[in-house]
């Protein structure tokens, strides 16, 4: 199988062998589609592969029955507007193709070999530059007309925090304002990885997250939810699960939170490319 | 096939013809599970079903990999606290039964025959006594352990509305606190039926549910959103979409709101019993 994990900086190309280990793999810089995916084809090329999965960079169009199905939607990126990736691909390299978000791919690479595994249902956050999620229930990703977009729902700024929020679209509103890697360094003046993990800052994004979670297990009650990203380290993983008992204030019966809510189990920060791997294994089914 | 809407007050039970219209009602007073699902046989035996659909108030076990499944879960509603209700009515009417909650009940007769019909997913919200959702894609309700608690997860309260909230676990926390029939009359000292559409409530009404639906649609992206329960009317479906509008700042690329988001549309607040029978019909497939 093959990954491609696309982004906005530079897309990772790696294949596979049955057991997904990484026998291959590469980065190209993201410039413009053209070369960048012919980039892609030339590792292909050089590495066959029998399917590939594709966990891109967004907003990009999922529904399979749409005309612009595996195209890059509306983007600042520029260039990128339109671009069809997984058109593109499949005419060069003829073999079956999964696509879906960044985080869903991360999502699915959990749910087969990490928190998730032996589980049917999860929900993975990734709190870094921004902040995404993705969802799964019983294999198949949750998600109607459009892709989600769980960083921008709405927020409850902690009682202490007065910082005005950094999202451009809806400032402190919205989780991605408050919680990112941008949000603490517009608050601090720093970077969160420079930062003292006992900096209130850490006490504020964990109850976001908390939030996060709140809200998604009472949305879906997932099985696991796990959370990746750069932001947070396993010190916040015992002050979420706090925060959350204390919104629930014994509302609805929690499961064990430590079993609940985790941080992500793929080594080497790699649930991405295993959900590439998986999704692709699993077009050959 | 057969309908029962379970709920703390009364359990209506109702059989209909193979197009789903309904050839007998009856309604049963909520008091001892033994002597309500007892009542509840006594119809059935009446009036014989191949099939029979639930939507039941709650907590309720939908695991149907669960020692309790189908039983009512620990609720203050006195003596239901492990009521077996899917083991009862099976044990005396040995017909196929579906078991979920009332407001995914209502949420798949929106689905199978009202406004959701044609499309492949849907979100439907009840405000009444309670705010309570259900979400369907592919035909299959969203959930994993546990079914949504849709009302209880965290409200932005309005700017203006300074209301310190009617939920008694999360105050002004949660949207049922804020927008639920009891909030109105909290607020106002009257109930919402009495009050003048343009009660300055129904505008913060409208902004919860904004919220909702905001929300949903990035976790989400239904085909649909259907707002029911005896709170919202007509007048209000503008005034949430406007919010929707301004809540998401042109962050993602909205469908036609007046598509998106609508009132719920099976006739004479049947999407329960529809629901329930949609439900049973599957069974015999």
């Amino acid at each position: 199988m093959g990954s491609i994990e696309a982004g906005g900086t530079k897309f990772v190309v790696a294949v596979a062998d049955e057991t997904m280990q990484t026998q291959e793999r590469a980065r190209i810089a993201t410039t413009t589609p053209e070369e960048t995916l012919g980039k892609c084809v030339a590792f292909f090329e050089a590495h066959p592969v029998d399917a590939l999965g594709i966990g891109s960079f967004g907003p990009i169009d999922i529904r399979k029955d749409s005309a612009t199905y595996g195209h890059v939607l509306a983007t600042p990126k520029k260039g990128w507007q339109g671009a069809d990736i997984v058109g593109t691909l499949k005419a060069a390299l003829n073999v079956p193709i999964a696509f879906t978000t960044d985080v869903n791919a991360s999502a699915y690479g959990e749910y087969r070999v990490g928190a998730g595994e032996a589980n049917h249902s999860l929900v993975y956050f990734t709190i870094g530059t921004g902040i995404g999620g993705g969802a799964i229930q019983d294999g198949h990703f949750i998600g109607g007309r459009a892709h989600a977009e769980m960083g921008h729902t709405m927020v409850v700024p902690h009682p202490d925090d007065h910082f005005e929020g950094a999202c451009p679209f809806h400032g402190n509103r919205c989780f991605e304002g408050m919680a990112a890697g941008p949000a603490i360094e517009k608050r601090t003046g720093q970077r969160g990885e420079d930062l003292s993990r006992d900096n209130v800052v850490f006490d504020y994004v964990s109850y976001y997250a908390a939030q996060l979670a709140f809200n998604t297990y009472l949305n879906l009650a997932p099985e696991k939810i796990v959370f990746g990203g750069s932001v947070l380290s396993d010190a916040e993983m015992p002050k979420i699960r706090k925060y959350v008992e204390q919104l629930n204030n014994n509302y609805v019966a929690l499961p064990d939170l430590d079993e609940l809510i985790v941080r992500s189990q793929v080594p080497n920060n790699g649930s991405a490319t295993v959900g590439d791997y998986a999704m692709a294994a699993d077009l050959l089914k």
